[in-house]
């Protein structure tokens, strides 16, 4: 990755904004500024900052535990504190001319920014808060990133196939998650991009069930939500299926939720509102009159993050780009009998989009 | 649990310190006090919030996506937002009395509190960040909580001593991490409290390594460092060893560390300060010469979460209190040849302390 090419891209829009310094907290952010991989513990323990003066030598600052590998992995210089990161910026500070000091509002605590504002008051310059400097550069993924992408997605079908292929449902959910994660690992992702979810009967009702020792069992709903991360970038995808044979109800319900994915993917194109894609599964589903059934968003852009901008919601007010990556992932959700989520990933093209996804597991029954 | 009991015992120290409601985000606190369960996907995208008013009914705000969840673990109301969390705010708060509303100064981002000065204004009420409301009531465990932890540390070195059995040189630190993490589930616990660390040779000169495809090998410094979550609460433990015959500067320098987290036991007791722990193993260290390579702060509360307070370092201006659960975790790193790191977690009695682990792997060379 290019990354001295996205930091002097940065540099150049603190300038025009009169910013003399970005202090950038969010880890995803991070890493694609620098290339630094050490994921948070939590916001609470931050694994380092970059200092990124509008001119001049950007740094990594970080603590003892982390300063080799932050060496190892970027090649910036890098700063350590022993004593929390107030007293070293405070130092950085001194050593330059920074009169407007920024920070990620959205991604650092408010306790972090009293603090910020006191070391303004004592150093005399100005602290301000700013969001989506950076997430705005990741809005689109240029050719390298795309392609990251798609061996994500591809690598993630492969993980998903070859356990579908051993699925009996004498498996518990919790022992088909842990297959899944194992697999991710083994064939060479850096981790699952979220915890999997295998729900199975009525718990796939609930759209963000955690796996549990219930069986998978036959002739029943169930729906498998994985991802996973290679080399920085993710995947994710949503497949619902019956072991056996599904009964009428299943398929009529499984079907519709295709077609409206079908309907949105076919709308996808640059300059189309995230509203509108949102609202082409949704006609669908409502037409069946089971519009309180999708209860969440149609999809969300994807990228170092599995969910990151943009949303692709009735309440966005964004437009689709070429170069954006998002899915596409209606569902339908009944209490006590189950719920069908089918979920792939495309690319927004010039002239439409790319399906990432070439599974076709019980896709259209 | 009895979650009743800690939110009567918490809407009386609101009602002490004058704050009408608290709205609590932070994902640990809201399992302490209601059992609710679901992770945040990071701070940016929450589960959920519980509202608690300093008198009258608790509620549990959150998306469709949870809301069936929620009701289910806790037996709280649950009110649904589909605009996010403010709006929803904005009618509780117009529905009660409240005057004055606090919201967790250290687990809310500064753009979000913004967001809640904003409501403030509009609702004209006062905003006041709080910190550490329930981590201060999470500080001590009460005894079916250090049950748990106990419980939890057995299980994490039942997993430990399974896998140690069949390591050999040949595996990669990976393939280790990936076997103890899938140990860890197929026993019962509901996830690794951390990414586990498996680290060898040069590697293990990172205090927080990411286990690799290098292979483990023998003759070398290898360090696991690992833990898990049972029933909500997590146990840590590390250990550091060779496969094969340690030389004796590696027994020399393992025999210190083990000495030194010795002396840090030994210290524990009520009323000692942190520091005065932190400074019991660090005083051997830096006997030998090594003060520099013992980089990092002695412990770290456990429970809920698996770094919690209080922080046992130099720091500190804490004083241990019987039913505090720490680690006592000296280390030290050498660049090049690696590092040993011995972690332990003791529960502080009335009168010294309960060391929770027993196995004693490699743990006196």
């Amino acid at each position: 990755m290019d990354y001295r090419h996205r930091l002097e891209k940065l540099q150049a829009r603190l300038r025009r904004k009169k910013i003399d310094a970005l202090l950038v907290s969010q880890p995803d952010n991070r890493r694609y500024l620098s290339g630094y991989t050490p994921a948070d513990h939590g916001i609470a323990e931050s694994t380092g900052h970059l200092f990124i003066p509008a001119r001049g030598t950007v740094r990594l600052l970080t603590d003892f535990r982390y300063q080799t590998i932050a060496g190892l992995e970027t090649g910036l210089p890098v700063s350590t504190y022993s004593k929390g990161l107030i007293p070293l910026l405070k130092e950085l500070v001194s050593e330059t001319s920074i009169q407007r000091l920024a920070f990620e509002s959205h991604y650092t605590l408010h306790s972090t920014s009293l603090k910020l504002v006191e070391l303004g008051e004592q150093k005399k310059i100005k602290i301000v808060p700013a969001s989506g400097l950076v997430e705005k550069m990741r809005l689109t993924k240029n050719e390298q990133e795309r392609d990251l992408i798609r061996q994500s997605v591809r690598l993630n079908e492969r993980v998903f196939q070859q356990v579908y292929r051993e699925l009996t449902p004498a498996m518990s959910e919790i022992e088909v998650a842990l297959a899944i994660e194992t697999a991710m690992r083994r064939a060479g992702a850096e981790k699952a991009s979220f915890e999997t979810i295998v729900a199975a009967g009525p718990n796939s009702a609930l759209p963000h069930a955690s796996p549990g020792t219930q069986l998978i069992g036959g002739n029943r709903p169930v729906t498998i939500d994985m991802g996973l991360v290679l080399a920085g970038y993710c995947s994710d995808m949503t497949r619902s299926f019956v072991l056996g044979r599904p009964d009428e109800e299943y398929r009529r319900r499984h079907r519709l939720v295709r077609k409206a994915q079908k309907a949105s993917i076919a709308a996808v194109r640059p300059d189309v509102s995230m509203k509108y894609v949102d609202h082409c599964a949704r006609k669908v589903i409502a037409g069946a009159g089971y519009a309180k059934a999708f209860g969440h968003a149609l999809g969300h852009g994807v990228g170092l993050a599995v969910h990151e901008a943009p949303r692709v919601s009735s309440r966005s007010r964004q437009k689709l780009k070429a170069g954006m990556v998002i899915t596409i992932e209606p569902g339908i959700y009944f209490p006590g009998w189950g719920g069908i989520r089918l979920e792939n990933m495309v690319i927004v093209t010039e002239d439409g989009c790319e399906v990432l996804n070439r599974d076709t597991t019980s896709l259209d029954l």
